[in-house]
């Protein structure tokens, strides 16, 4: 390229680069966009009725008078239901104003603006202080984040309708205060805005996108590069940071979810606006992986609960934006259009209507939900979670850093999923998201007393303690290590993984494998948690089922008239405990049902293993938990310990048709043969007089390990063996 | 008509007569329903998936050893659910056999009849002891009934395949044998035989179908008209005396199903084989009013929970009979084609085909779900269940008899359904129906000291005692008695009844109305429960919500820490206090959420009320309740005491959008102006200002009763009043 043509270029760049800059709009929207949805009205039922939704809310609005309320009231309450409201009201009105050309739309927006203009230099940090990052419309900061990227889009749909006077008085009054709050408020804020954390994605996205819809390029620069845009903060270091490798967010896919919805938004913006910077191809398009990651962490379309979690689904409006922008900006990323078939709605944009198109096309395949390991950590080295599935039967198991503030004092936990039910749960989080009495719609206190700590979980609690003592900053230090995982053969899904910090001089190991085999219906679970210690210790270790117990083969000595506390601290003051047994066998077991099917643990145990049957709901005076049922194994005075269970899906209960088929597990015994630092082998004998064995690698090292079983050496092969033996 | 006329019509009939009778197959199948339904193959899918059910489970059978096993099991267990896959099989083989003409299908029934045949007769009685009519093949003698019903079809398809010998074996050694014990084997066979019970329309079902299928007009007889062929008891005495003349069964909607199953079943044999008995318009086409009946109590498709019962569906194969068999045998009732739509399934019957042909046409309309009253009792004279409707919330109301061994202590008793969801919950039965593990898949003892006592019920315990004592000799000899009802007006539909026996000396009415007005989102219910006494009582009045508490206006002692039972006794053992409360309001308030919608109760209460939160769940070894959660409203020492609350469904908690509407109620008070033996006035007032004043009448009298409201006279009419008032 001669001097010449770099001048062309630069200044051809620059032209495309400005006029790009200039166009309104030019965030989710576009002319070109405008022009396609336009043209294809009445195509695409779910797209057309996203059309008419947001003509509804824009409708609706104009005839409603413009409120804009001295803020007041926390999540729920009115005052902040009417702000969130009232951007909603501004995007859907903006948005039909460039579909249908009225002015009303554009009119309304610009009254409500000015309002807000009028009202927003007034205001001192919201009353309701519940939060360490105060609000001024808001509570917190967070939700006027949330507030100006719609309004940003709003504005951008009719900036060219308001006149250069209203302009003025609305950036100078609105957004500058506000963009100048957000990034800089407060110190507080200062410090969101350039942390690595989701509120920080949000802030960075508000301020970047009313910059572009501005036209302001040093907010962009701040929003991009953080506030000293040096790169060492702001959106793109964002994205060098919050996701791993594999595209897994470290604060769980619930907050996946949401950080996705700033992440693609912006995201999209900076392309329509710099395009140059080829935003969606950054770190080898980390934001894409990670749509199609989030999609991923989900049973039955329901978003998976690891760390704080509340029910999430794909309909909601932020996996919508993600799926139909990640399609847009990568149209080879077909598998995201089953999602969009199953969503049913778009998002009234480019993107929008380009997946609408895509997804109404016959030849769309079903998504695959594969078996994953999801590394965990910026550069992949901080654990994973691993995603186990077969058929309709999917396990998740848990061995991660600590993931920030909404992390769970849980290493090494599982959650088990089959026939569309959640059967071993994890409880999520403690809140009534938006319902003002539940302590503001904040997190209650219960879900740091209970929801966080470890006996809340599918894990190992030693010493009623939590992991780590429940300490964030201590925990944060950490993260459990994979040891193996394979999930090459769909028959034998493997992972195990190491936690050698949450307890000081205990070390835990868990191995889960998802196995089939045709002797028995479906697959079943086989799960070795080793724990070593060279002292003793008490060892809680809880299966949170849900359904309705049916038999043990244990007898239980069940409180039928007093209820008392598992304990008073750590978690064990919110569970009430409803029985105990003991058993003489070598193996508890333990049936319930839940739905049409039968589940039942199978469990080594000996003459020291208690058996606990107790249920959540204790220690809770607002009325804030819901009752669960647990069976727990409680080793008492244990130094080096090895659980070893199976968990069978069994037979068919089916009450509309009377019909009740294998309630009995077909699991006969589970033994632990051989337990020791190079491996672990345990044999699972069935009813029907199969026997099997499994050995697992309890130590990384190149040499192949084996085993002597009946007089025969067995050698693992990609660190376990599992097949069919004789006797 | 001259004597030769009338010759040759008796002769006629009597050709026409022993031809049915002799015709195979002739019960459920006849050659003319073949003929349709290979002509109609490939057309209605619901159908023909039906077909190819049948045939996968005959197929299965053709591929499997015969096994007719020792009688060992309860329900739930092995041989349990062998003899039952048994005649399952047998009946679809039949079928096939018809529509094929394959002989392997037939020889499959030959060959299992014989084996029964060789077992019968070595059978004593099933050694599982949980019944008082234990059968021979299975615990108890119903089971064999229904074995029988499904047997006769099987036999009845194949009678003309099966040598002379073999039928006569098969009848001599089975057949007869199993008539004679069901009708006849021990006295207590020969009661339930003679029963007005749905075991006796099983019982007469079964011997009467097997009668047919032999062509044995003995035991058609003695079927139809009782053992004694008199006609005080049998199948027709039955039709009589078990429905009300709303087509309402006495034990309630759950056994009205189970029930309606035989009936339709066995009424469709005789109309095929005795048609001059015009079986299905007998007492003004009493089992069609029943279908639709049953229809009605529902709510999503899911049978109301009165007296014993648990979760039913339309799906149910007797709903599936009893809908095709009742179009087929009156198509002017085109409402139960749209029930049958929803079922997408049919019998594999004239009926069957018939239905699926109708209800794939294209002007099928929607099923009309009407509010109703439904009259108990033969006579219609004791007392009803009334069933107010309007857009998605229902109310059932219950002021019946007792409803024979199923019935529950539960006079005046509410459940109320609303957006798709149980709100006010009847906890229904305890059972795990075969589950073996659970008490031999039969009712649990919990299901008497809890589910059939008062207190589990929305309903006024007094002084901790059920009504009549929890006994059901003294039970039965009443019913509650309807004051009066209107349902005419959908915006106020009204209900009140009392009842004057379930304790001495206290007498309660329970008024109930739907109300819908602009002023509120939803319908709402106003109860007046009135209880009239001499002396002191301790009423308990519980709400059983299902949900989650979001508020109250008063506060609660919570336990926190320890859980102790309300009582020892009378089902109050079975329930955990959770917490305590009172207030020094007029009014108490308990807001809970249920799925997305928020409820709040609004209470009158004074200075004695005490605001109980319990849990069901206590007193319970054997792990078979769950846990339920009430609001109860204590008054502990009242003589005459009138309950006034107010039930309020409002606002949105859409947890995927994150969007809160109304979580307060619209209700700011319920105040009882008025309260007398004549009425009982009250006044209701919302948050927007408006007032409503409703007044009832609390006795029949010819004249019209007024009261004075701001020095207004204000006359009832129709027994109550209802207005928006200025204030």
């Amino acid at each position: 390229m001669n001097i010449f043509q770099k001048t062309l270029l630069i200044a051809l760049l620059f032209f495309y680069y400005t006029a790009a800059y200039a166009q309104h709009p030019g965030l989710l929207l576009t002319p070109a966009g405008v022009k396609e949805i336009k043209k294809n009205a009445g195509k695409y039922p779910g797209f057309d009725n996203a059309v008419a939704e947001q003509k509804k809310i824009a409708d609706n609005a104009l005839h409603s008078t413009i409120t804009v309320p001295q803020p007041k009231d926390g999540g729920g309450g009115y005052t902040h239901e009417k702000h969130k409201n009232n951007y909603y009201e501004m995007y859907a009105a903006g948005i039909m104003y460039q579909l249908t050309g009225k002015k009303e739309y554009a009119q309304f927006v610009t009254d409500m603006l000015k309002k807000y203009a009028t009202l927003y230099p007034t205001l001192g940090l919201h009353p309701a202080v519940k939060s360490e990052t105060p609000g001024k419309l808001f509570w917190q900061t967070l939700n006027e984040s949330v507030w100006l990227v719609h309004t940003s889009v709003a504005y951008d749909c009719v900036y060219d309708y308001i006149s250069a006077t209203d302009r003025q008085n609305i950036e100078k009054n609105l957004f500058y205060p506000m963009a100048e709050f957000i990034s800089n408020g407060n110190p507080a804020n200062y410090a969101v805005f350039n942390k690595m954390h989701n509120h920080g994605t949000w802030a960075t996205a508000a301020v970047g996108m009313i910059g572009y819809a501005m036209g302001d390029k040093n907010l962009v620069d701040m929003a991009l590069h953080g506030s000293a845009k040096d790169g060492k903060t702001g959106f793109i270091r964002q994205l060098d940071v919050l996701f791993s490798p594999d595209g897994y967010f470290t604060e769980g896919p619930y907050y996946q979810r949401y950080a996705i919805w700033p992440f693609m938004t912006f995201a999209q913006v900076i392309q329509n606006k710099q395009p140059e910077l080829n935003i969606f191809k950054y770190r080898d398009g980390i934001l894409n992986k990670a749509v199609n990651t989030l999609v991923q962490c989900a049973y039955d379309g329901e978003i998976f609960y690891l760390n704080d979690a509340l029910k999430k689904t794909y309909q909601t409006q932020e996996i919508i934006y993600a799926v139909d922008i990640a399609y847009k900006n990568d149209p080879a990323n077909t598998a995201l259009l089953d999602i969009a078939r199953r969503q049913n709605s778009f998002i009234v944009s480019d993107a929008g209507i380009a997946t609408a198109r895509a997804a109404s096309k016959k030849d769309v395949k079903p998504f695959t939900f594969k078996p994953l390991i999801l590394r965990d950590g910026a550069k992949g080295d901080e654990g994973a979670i691993a995603i186990l599935r077969k058929g309709n039967t999917c396990l998740t198991f848990k061995a991660t850093s600590h993931g920030l503030s909404h992390g769970h004092y849980d290493k090494l936990s599982i959650s088990l999923f089959d026939n569309n039910n959640s059967i071993l749960t994890d409880y999520g989080a403690v809140r009534y998201l938006n319902i003002e009495p539940k302590y503001g719609g904040h997190y209650t206190k219960e879900n740091y007393s209970w929801a966080m700590q470890t006996i809340a979980h599918n894990t190992v609690t030693v010493d009623e303690q939590s992991h780590f003592d429940g300490n964030i900053k201590v925990s944060s230090n950490y993260h459990s290590d994979l040891l193996y995982a394979d999930v090459s053969n769909p028959d034998i899904q493997i992972v195990s993984a190491v936690e050698k910090n949450a307890y000081k001089n205990v070390s835990m190991q868990r191995t889960t494998a998802l196995i089939t085999v045709p002797d028995l219906e479906f697959p079943v679970i086989f799960d070795i948690f080793r724990v070593k210690s060279d002292s003793a210790h008490q060892l809680d270790f809880p299966f949170y089922y849900r359904g309705q117990m049916v038999s043990g083969n244990f007898s239980v000595q069940k409180n039928t008239s007093e209820l008392k506390t598992l304990g008073t601290k750590n978690g064990y003051q919110h569970l009430w405990v409803e029985g105990k047994g003991k058993t003489d066998q070598d193996n508890a077991t333990f049936t319930w049902v839940n739905d049409n099917r039968f589940y039942t643990i199978t469990t080594k145990c000996d003459s020291q293993t208690e058996l606990l049957l107790t249920r959540s709901g204790a220690g809770d005076p607002d009325f804030n938990l819901r009752y669960e049922p647990c069976f727990m194994l409680r080793q008492p005075n244990a130094g080096n310990h090895t659980f070893v269970s199976v968990i069978e899906p069994h037979g068919l209960y089916d009450l509309i048709k009377e019909v009740t088929i294998n309630y009995k597990s077909a699991v006969a015994s589970v033994q632990l043969l051989q337990d020791n630092e190079e491996l672990t082998v345990i044999k699972v004998a069935t009813n029907s007089g199969k026997n099997y064995l499994f050995a697992t690698s309890n130590s990384m090292s190149s040499e192949n390990k084996s085993f002597i079983y009946n007089n025969t050496k067995i050698s693992l092969s990609n660190n376990y063996y599992f097949s069919e033996i004789k006797n």
